[in-house]
């Protein structure tokens, strides 16, 4: 491995932004699945109008988001649909060492650089970092075995404060 | 919106590198689904350890990683499986404004802060940003239309070298 990568400064450039309903973390959808048809707004800058083109043909877009608001990173957690600690990596919590998030969420359409997308689960007014089309044939393993979640003993939909700071603080 | 956190730096920070048979862009599978079998370790800095408890029980993993030796962004180009130009955003061509890849990549087994996958599409010694488990209930929507892809005319597998730099150059 070429070591000398390792501290090599990454720097993420803001897109555009989500907006959302969600102005606190308490009663979000945790995940798209749950939103139940919740509207979001993509507002997309206007200089990247041109790489839009042909994205109406997709059902589905993921989202690749910075979650703005998320507590630092903590190694094990409890998270909203279990009862104990398990390895951050091997759930869904947004406090992760990079806190991207990612929602495979419905395109209703498409008007000039903004996306009208349903079962949004983001909080309003979050960092844009990408948008990639959903692809059945690569994104979907309907059989794959989703270890502690296939016996998850807790069926939450939307997020309490667990996982987020304080109104206002950022990250 | 609030305008003023358009600007915020947003910095990342790598958990760990991705070795895989793939030295060069030319050969190296576009998408997981066609990498027929390859193998990849995941090696996560050991600071992360107790992150990755619990992630046995998962078949598949997300990785979420920076492609470093990707073409600065093309609002428009040919992707791999089609002979015409599309918007970036509408393909999942690498050359993106942020190089923020995602593969479901099969997990194997764990040992330690080393994860052994299959399926593997990236590029040796790859930067990673994130692990996430695959949650289908999350993340499969095998019905979702796919636009373009649903209609390609190319039925390319393995990258050219037309989304990377020389040898050696890094984003």
């Amino acid at each position: 491995m070429d070591r000398g990568r390792k501290n090599v400064p990454i720097s993420l450039q803001v897109i555009g932004r989500i907006q959302t309903p969600f102005v606190e973390a308490t009663g979000t959808p945790i995940q798209s699945v749950y939103a139940q048809g919740a509207k979001g707004q993509v507002i997309v800058a206007d200089s990247f109008a041109a790489a839009l083109d042909d994205i109406e043909g997709f059902d589905r877009v993921w989202l690749v988001y910075w979650m703005d608001r998320a507590t630092a990173f903590q190694p094990r957690v409890v998270p909203y649909r279990d009862t104990r600690e398990r390895g951050l990596f091997a759930t869904r919590s947004p406090c992760r060492p990079n806190p991207i998030g990612m929602s495979a969420v419905r395109l209703v359409r498409r008007e000039g650089c903004i996306l009208h997308v349903l079962d949004i689960d983001v909080l309003d007014d979050t960092p844009l970092l990408d948008i990639k089309p959903y692809v059945p044939e690569f994104d979907a393993h309907p059989s794959a075995k989703a270890g502690w979640f296939d016996a998850c003993g807790v069926d939450r939909k939307v997020a309490d404060g667990r996982f987020h700071e304080i109104p206002g603080k950022k990250r």
